[in-house]
């Protein structure tokens, strides 16, 4: 059967394992005679699946005791607002550092709600790279929010930043691409719908201690604590697309877990910036070197022509998801976790035959 | 292939030929290689299907253009703190008309951002109806709020109150099932997991003067304009619930729309309540009879011990669904739109069986 090559940045590829999987048991669940969307979501069909979910990303992403995971709704964007109406308490202020839009979101939303500062951004030289030093100290901190990846401008935080008070990031594009030390953080948010599957579900890791601090005078389902409180269950969940996040998390164990994630992750991304940097200007990646994103690759051609026919000679290729952001321009391949090596292979020979082509 | 008789309260069962659809295409979606899953939220294949779906609601519902539709997350939950953040404000007081434990759900969210009133309840007598007149006139008032169905006790408004202010609906239990005067209403909202598709997607419908009318000051997220502004793609949507949304309106035009589905759905009710009416006493309806639900038909049996032999024999002849909700006892057999005559002629024909037996 036909299979685009897909580097779209979000929803985007899924394992093709897990979607034939799906298929499979989309009309009878494990001999249920129900799909599993049928399902009341207290059943105890779908409360394993929900456990499981909870269990295997424990083990994939070695989540330590201290840490709860959370299954929400909303998105990233949804977050953006719900930690500063949780954790920015009054006489604080929230630190940002700005290394693109979807940081430049979160920060207009904790604006207002209370006082915040930037404590760092790149924005001034087109968000090419991360921050290399904070310029500041953070006093009377609620908490530090990043972006681990950024995924209009292609770049990634190589290592995180150190500081002293709470870590808060949005993960949505980079969580489970990479071993992260989960402790570092306070809380962890990511939508699922680059690496974890498809939209509709957001994944949040927190620490139990910073949970216990947030603000109570929120509408119930507004505060952290009550989807703490009910395993995510206090209100119907998006139960297929927790189901769907499952499946890519036992892909995932059967791939070999985070090592053998990061290992083609690193082989992937190298493949296209080799023949970025070997390409003698032809391709010129937008992000740093320092700042590269494993996850999402951007480059520009010399020439608004050649890109539009470079796009057009990938997609008469079966490729797709190649334009790059609008703010960006240019190119951008997206290659989350479940994008197979050969699809970067294909990738990385195209633009090499284009390149000596033109 | 096996099918259960599948009476669940939600999420609930699904048109069969709506699933087999689904899986026919999960793996390729129109020929474009890919999962619908697996695409943009901007892409052209998953913006026809949002608008297509947006338009065939409109149609079965007939929305006049004074209303706009629009998807969220969240579920009816989230709907709860959402509609008191927007249109409860200072000076005014929000109106509840309690039927039932959702009701008193949204009525506590609203309560802790403003201030609220009970205008009618039917709590003192169990929810066994709703009101049959509002005890007084409401003043200041920002809206006022109905749950048409209660999906816990069987109890649905037959004709919906006249109130002089905004009537605001949670609709999450029938929902198009069955025609209504959408022009009546500020603002309608449902979780989709009864008769509209999968839990994952909200759906509102809401007069766009009243939307003019909301405060400003919340997160952007939190804010109704936001959705209506970018026609509900501001951020990710749940791309894959309202692509079953979609399938599950072409189904319902298929079938002949809302009078279709009106008819089928009181010949369906009509057959278990008839059943209980004629079973002398033997089964017992919670819903006084004219304030009976055509989505969920709750009754309880002369004794716990039969109650559990009911149910145990049920599940022999692969009905799920049917214990009744652990605040009422009993039975409650949901009939949401998905389920077919045949199932509900299968259990009005196993209770007269269990009766005659008993």
């Amino acid at each position: 059967m036909f299979r685009s090559i897909n580097f779209n940045a979000g929803p985007a590829a899924l394992p093709q394992e897990v979607i034939l999987k799906a298929q499979e048991e989309l009309f009878d669940y494990h001999g249920t005679g129900m799909s599993i969307m049928e399902m009341s979501h207290r059943s105890k069909e779908f409360h394993a699946v929900h456990v499981h979910a909870q269990s295997m990303l424990r083990e994939i992403m070695d989540i330590p005791d201290t840490h709860e995971v959370l299954f929400m709704q909303g998105g990233a964007s949804h977050q953006f607002a719900m930690v500063p109406m949780n954790f920015l308490h009054p006489g604080q202020t929230a630190h940002y550092i700005l290394t693109g839009t979807w940081a430049e979101k979160a920060l207009q939303e904790a604006a207002s709600l209370g006082s915040v500062d930037v404590l760092a951004s790149t924005k001034e030289t087109g968000y090419r790279s991360v921050p290399a030093e904070l310029s500041k100290k953070p006093l009377h901190s609620a908490y530090t929010h990043i972006t681990s990846n950024n995924t209009i401008y292609g770049t990634q935080w190589q290592s995180f930043p150190e500081v002293e008070d709470r870590l808060i990031a949005d993960m949505s594009s980079d969580i489970m691409s990479r071993k992260i030390d989960v402790s570092k953080f306070s809380l962890i948010y990511a939508g699922a719908q680059k690496n974890l599957g498809p939209s509709g579900v957001t994944v949040v890791i927190a620490d139990k201690d910073f949970l216990g601090t947030a603000q109570r005078e929120q509408p119930k389902i507004l505060q952290y604590k009550t989807f703490s409180d009910s395993n995510s269950l206090y209100n119907t969940p998006p139960t297929f697309s927790i189901y769907m996040l499952a499946l890519v998390l036992e892909w995932t164990l059967e791939r070999g877990g985070i090592h053998a994630i990061e290992k083609a992750n690193n082989e992937k991304a190298q493949l296209l910036y080799h023949e970025i940097d070997s390409s003698e200007g032809f391709y010129e990646g937008h992000a740093e070197k320092g700042s590269r994103s494993q996850m999402n690759v951007t480059f520009r051609l010399p020439s608004e022509d050649l890109t539009a026919e470079f796009l057009k000679g990938a997609a008469a290729e079966g490729m797709v998801g190649l334009p790059g952001h609008r703010s960006v321009g240019g190119c951008r391949a997206s290659i989350y976790n479940a994008v197979p090596i050969t699809h970067c292979e294909a990738l990385a020979e195209y633009m090499e035959k284009f390149r000596k082509k033109n």
